[in-house]
């Protein structure tokens, strides 16, 4: 038989145990932040019809989905009709994020609470170019508040992100706030037609990656005058003295009610951030835009210095749960992406220990299998992580095996003859070389003491 | 625009929140048996190659596999190719099993442990019909130990997987026992030709659904002659007195070496399953087929009486990793379907309680929303759950939603102006209607002695 690649699909990968032990001790610790601030988790399908998923993510996004092949009648069908071609051959693909699930979920279950508080931690499919950092399968950890337009919900999902990054050790981040509708405002306040917006912003949204001057340049490219292009980028320009300032500038510059309403909501909101704690992480950024098409109010996103891009965003999106219902259910949510985090807890080494793979490695001296199996029982019993070396082998060897990498079992259990005469066990610490024989009663307790404090 | 199906797709489910605390409260069990048993955490991808999936799973596993369409250039290039079908529209499908994505972990990556113990909880996927306990999207939780042909290995996933059975509650289980050797051995006893074992074990394998007289018609229509068929049937008919007749029966009865080697196997795995406490649950049953292909050796699997089908089963398969690698691996394994794991314990009312959604509701009685986070947050420091009813409303309706189905946050947090004047708040016991008023400082102790103990 040929050989076929080992190496797993191109932008997917391996988690090998160490790699599955530092993920979990992540999304332990999101998991119980959001818990403590109320959430309930939920967990969708891999997959969605298409007539869930198109649509909701703009053109790109739709490109970059993952459609699943019909098979067997249904693919001998569209394969046999004149016009062939992706929209005949699926009508199902991989979930694109956890909002637009979110969003079926509240409009299928009527009983769900009146607030319904969800987080969901599960992997998302894109197929999208690999690069660093950027996987085709990546984990979304979200949080959502849906059932009410209150800033209280708002701030809620903010401050439970951002205790998530404290949690794991984060001191440095940045949370960044606008609104869709003090952006609009903005916009018009410039002069630029309410037609342009859209393009707008797509220009806008790259002025980290490309500085003014690139922005000035694609705006004008997407046909917004000059003298326009310039008032916005003026407008949005951070240079005030503080907060306060940029504040009562923007109040001061913006032409419409609706914009001054929208740059209110954002002052309140970091009012109620302020109870939280971190404050002082949050700051308003009306150079802010984000991609997703169904935002409404306010948008949020988290970052750190080191990190080109963001550790996670969000926003307010009142009108995507009545794409799928009969009624319009105000929502607003925060997705935090978990490789990110991973990516620069690993640069800044901000990982605890492991505490995966054995405890104690049982090891056969001169008696049989079944010998070794009983005092591995005994000991896991004890509540120890207890591996058993599974064929013969010189003592040495087995001592060896339990101290190789990827195995590194602190205590080696030996198991001999005289040992099991006298119902006994001697227990050596393997990087002190340290050894005793105790009583197989009392070998889980011994055991526990190293693992603590030592021999 | 128009309504699209807010179901999740045919096959496939939505797990709400408390069907996903009863799914971690299994999986939680299970993953802390695996561990004290030694095993490593293991994740591979949602895809696979088809190269790597394609022809591990016999015909009609090939039949069942879901393939990722391909995109934009591929794709357009696959339409105007002279000959378009499955094979020219993808090269990539869903996961259908987590053995094969190990196998090729295991070719790929050189410097695992020599004895590389895993544990993989993940979902697969299978194109299959959907009925009662069938889903299309359902989750495996998989023992394997590659790389040794001892039998100590056997022993320890039947052992893992025992435990993990008795840990959730389970002690009416049987592990089933039988060897692909053994199985070949018998047929060729019964004089069946070689050519047509493969044909026979698939008959063999459907003798609890169809019974004695329904395997012997399948088995003439599959070209063995009666006679032949029949003396199968009486080799590997269970009614003898007891095991120790059984043996002596089959040792007698087979007519080849090879035969009573693996028989001797079987003898010896029980033996060394004694020491864990669950040989009794444990039975050699030389009609046990199991439909995979890669088995070589031992083969189990998991029963209890009250659920059709098995509730797990492995074997070993030393020679499914060569077909990756350069060089033939031994390894064995046994898998556990946790959706029929968490359908008998239902059915059975196996679950403990949930302990999810919120301990605590803070309710605003005429204090701004920032008063109510601040309260929130201080009992988050405290270690509780919290939920801030978002948006203003009559007490009584706050309380109300508090106790609402879905919420059931036992204790609510009144926060009112004589409250906050004096940095108290008032508790409120929702079950007993029990009241009191208490220094916030105090409030989260108070609460969690209300939680433990009651008011």
């Amino acid at each position: 038989m040929s050989k076929v690649s080992t190496k797993p699909p191109s932008g997917t990968r391996d988690f090998l145990p160490d790699d599955v032990a530092r993920r979990r001790h992540v999304v332990g610790v999101i998991e119980s932040v959001y818990a403590r601030y109320g959430f309930l988790p939920l967990e969708t399908p891999a997959f969605e019809n298409l007539s869930t998923l198109l649509g909701k993510y703009g053109d790109e996004g739709d490109q970059l989905l993952y459609r699943l092949l019909h098979r067997r009648d249904t693919l001998a069908r569209a394969l046999a009709a004149d016009e062939v071609n992706e929209a005949t051959l699926a009508d199902q693909g991989l979930r694109y994020d956890l909002t637009v699930p979110l969003a079926r979920v509240v409009a299928q279950y009527r009983d769900l609470p009146r607030f319904f508080k969800r987080y969901q931690v599960q992997p998302v499919w894109r197929a999208d170019r690999p690069g660093r950092g950027r996987f085709r399968e990546f984990y979304q950890c979200d949080v959502d508040i849906v059932g009410t337009p209150s800033l209280v919900a708002d701030a809620e999902v903010c401050a439970a992100v951002s205790e998530v990054l404290t949690s794991l050790g984060f001191t440095d981040f940045t949370v960044h706030l606008n609104h869709r509708r003090l952006l609009r405002a903005l916009i018009e306040s410039a002069g630029i037609p309410a037609e342009l917006e859209g393009t707008a912003l797509i220009a806008v949204d790259k002025l980290d990656k490309i500085g003014t001057d690139g922005v000035l340049a694609e705006l004008e490219t997407r046909g917004i005058e000059a003298d326009a292009a310039g008032k916005l980028l003026a407008l949005i320009a951070t240079e005030d003295a503080d907060e306060a300032a940029l504040v009562a500038r923007l109040t001061e510059q913006l032409t419409s009610d609706a914009g001054r309403e929208a740059l209110d909501e954002l002052v309140e909101l970091k009012r109620l951030l302020a109870p939280s704690g971190i404050a002082d992480h949050v700051k308003i950024a009306p150079q802010l835009a984000r991609g997703l098409s169904y935002y409404t109010g306010p948008i949020f996103e988290i970052t750190v210095a080191d990190l080109a891009g963001s550790l996670g965003g969000g926003g307010r999106y009142d009108e995507l749960v009545g794409m799928f219902g009969k009624q319009q259910v105000p929502a607003v949510g925060f997705s935090l992406g978990l490789e990110r985090i991973l990516l620069v807890m690993a640069e800044r080494e901000m990982y605890p220990p492991l505490g995966i793979g054995p405890e104690v490695m049982v090891c056969q001296l001169g008696v049989g299998p079944a010998d070794a199996l009983g005092v591995a029982h005994a000991l896991r019993r004890g509540g120890l992580r207890v591996e058993v070396y599974p064929q013969s082998a010189k003592l040495g060897k087995q001592l060896q095996y339990a101290d190789a990498p990827g195995v590194k079992a602190p205590v080696a259990a030996i198991v001999g003859e005289d040992e099991l005469a006298a119902g006994e066990v001697t227990l050596k610490h393997l990087e002190s070389g340290e050894q005793v024989r105790v009583p197989l009663a009392e070998a889980a307790d011994k055991i526990k003491g190293w693992l603590t404090t030592g021999p």
